[in-house]
């Protein structure tokens, strides 16, 4: 008889994943990019090379630099983000790590205990949101306008947070190409979340993993470049600018918290063929390939903007995109999004409904996150006119599409 | 003024690291292997081929495979487990991880909480015991014979766990080339092994990561192999048979079990590059090329277990291997070995204190464990007679090198 094994699975392992389908054919969700940007051609040389010249050192874990990583990618990683953030740290500030996700989870585990609170924008990234779920942290969300997260909310929810007699454990802040807003926090807003950092005495965890996507090209400063007490972690990532399947990303930190962080990560080291192909493909081509990358990705920003446009019309509301690879679209007030989502799946299309991507869920079920780093200008304009269709069959909106009324 | 970190760092981060200075001259820890032996040039060919042919897959996290990984890998590691382990699993049953210390960390975390205990080698990874540690978990050990896990005893611990009305959440158990002991446990044992936990309703995690590295090439059933009821969890790893700097091992589950994994693995996805570059090297290369490994490690093995009969005489024991890249080593009662790699380390050599591989630490203060796989011959000659010196220094003993009376 089988053994039971649902008598010995903990608390923490409640849920099921369902068997593997395959994609959707509009497939809306996910960080993933455009295929045809990937540097298959320049990769495969920069492998070739490095792996013939370099490959016998794969022997060791972590290869001959120790446990903060390759470290010709730490040296590009130092210059890239001087040259592009303004930042001055050095490779021995530079950790990394399998992806950005892992960078997230080994502040959290730095940092964090049951029971504390970290302050994020009110709409964020559903990763970071799930996460502190499961840590029993409590996230407390700052409004966002065009220009990001509002300094203003910022400061009152560190002032009630104060009168409480508690403080945030940190700020996690997405400023550049925030996830799923797509908004660019200001010089001055930075230089203020800096302020109200110092007065309530919280340090800042800056994810800075889309800030390459940038469409005019001008990366603001990182709030990093711009603290000046040592109280800014930050992280990044290749995934956008490279490709997401390669799981190289890095975390930022002063020495005083780099040697608490080492002895976290116990999983023998990062990829090391992956850091090797970067560190040999990036310091020639990174700054040509994400400008060819970016153009991409404008254009299908524009494909699904023109997409919603039309077949939403005045019922989708959102802000023309700056960067990046998704777009915040909110819907009127009636429409619940985890029910367009499952009704869209059942015609082939993923979405993100808005309360997976927000503190305040039920405040946000009329909204949604639609990707378009990953489809076709042609999938993104089907998708977006199917989605139209589903809408209106489930809400009555939108009433038109293009010129033509629904019936 | 700098910000205060430690201020908020949690209590589980208070270990801190050193900064990295490079591995010692005479490096005998850390499961790394001869570095003549990574096959780089055919890495390389393989790397060339499947990224200029599948590299745009890299555009989506989890290739087009979903989340148990990369699949043509996947449907080696299945036939692979068939031919050498007695293994009837499918593709689906194959979770590729990020090295197999994250199924490791899976497992542990779909089955542990606090205040649980496990039951395992007395001897053991000294990466499981601290995990173990870290999770609040009991570690029960089980002694050992030349035979590898002793049943008489293992039947004896449960028995005594049911007594005081608890239960082992499961037996964690490296059959194959244990770590530390280089024990093969015969498929007698494994049979009885099967028939305990059946006794006592536990299920058993086999972590087979060495098992190919059996100087007769006769790698014996896996336990999941005998297991009629589904009992077993698995894992395996190709960082001792290819490279270890590459991450890529692997859980084998039934999906009971696997479903409620999925969710825990949180890292969107293992990197696909070293997933692609085994799936296209291993299925025409990996028995020639362990075939080699191998004999290369016997080398190795010879080397050292020669040094250690030249130097420490009568005053080393141990088993001669028959298989694996450690050998582990009992001194006299009054040698420490934690003082001993303290005082070993200001030499330049590196060795692993037994009570880091032992649950009961204390009882094996007089014990070490020696890594052969990555030092050259001539590195572990050196080192050997080093220690020796060091160790007579330190403690009168061994009295004689060769034979040559030390003064």
């Amino acid at each position: 008889m089988a053994f039971d094994f649902t008598s010995v699975i903990s608390s923490r392992a409640a849920a099921t994943a369902n068997r593997w389908n395959g994609y959707p054919p509009y497939h809306f969700v996910g960080g993933n990019i455009d295929e045809q940007t990937i540097p298959v051609d320049e990769l495969a040389d920069a492998v070739d090379r490095v792996i013939r010249s370099e490959g016998h050192s794969m022997g060791k874990y972590g290869l001959e630099n120790g446990p903060l990583g390759y470290l010709p990618l730490r040296q590009f990683i130092v210059e890239n983000l001087k040259s592009r953030a303004s930042m001055d740290v050095s490779a021995e500030d530079v950790l990394v790590t399998t992806g950005s996700l892992q960078a997230l989870d080994l502040v959290n585990e730095l940092l964090l205990e049951s029971g504390d609170a970290v302050v994020l924008e009110a709409a964020n990234y559903g990763g970071t949101l799930t996460r502190l779920e499961r840590l029993n942290v409590e996230a407390i969300g700052v409004e966002l306008d065009d220009g990001g997260m509002r300094m203003d909310h910022l400061r009152q929810v560190m002032a009630d947070l104060d009168r409480q007699g508690r403080k945030a454990k940190f700020i996690y802040t997405i400023p550049t190409i925030q996830n799923p807003t797509a908004t660019i926090l200001s010089r001055d807003r930075r230089l203020e979340m800096l302020d109200i950092a110092r007065q309530f005495d919280v340090p800042i965890f800056e994810d800075d993993c889309y800030a390459d996507l940038i469409w005019s090209g001008e990366r603001p400063e990182a709030i990093q470049a711009l603290d000046t007490d040592n109280r800014v972690l930050y992280c990044g990532s290749f995934s956008k600018t490279v490709a997401p399947a390669l799981r190289v990303g890095y975390l930022v930190a002063p020495w005083a918290v780099m040697q608490h962080v080492l002895p976290l990560k116990t999983d023998a080291g990062s990829g090391a063929l992956e850091q090797m192909v970067l560190a040999e493909y990036l310091p020639q081509k990174f700054d040509d390939h994400v400008d060819g990358l970016v153009r991409m990705l404008k254009l299908k920003a524009d494909a699904m903007v023109e997409a919603l446009n039309e077949n939403f019309g005045a019922t989708a509301e959102f802000s023309q995109p700056v960067g990046g690879i998704y777009i915040w679209v909110t819907l009127p007030e009636h429409v619940d999004t985890r029910d367009l989502a499952v009704a869209a799946a059942a015609e082939g299309i993923a979405i993100n409904p808005g309360p997976e991507w927000t503190v305040y869920g039920e405040q946000n079920r009329h909204r949604m996150r639609l990707c378009f780093g990953h489809p076709s200008i042609e999938v993104i304009r089907e998708g977006v006119a199917k989605l139209a269709d589903v809408c209106h069959q489930q809400y009555g909106v939108p009433l038109r599409s293009g010129n033509v009324e629904r019936v």
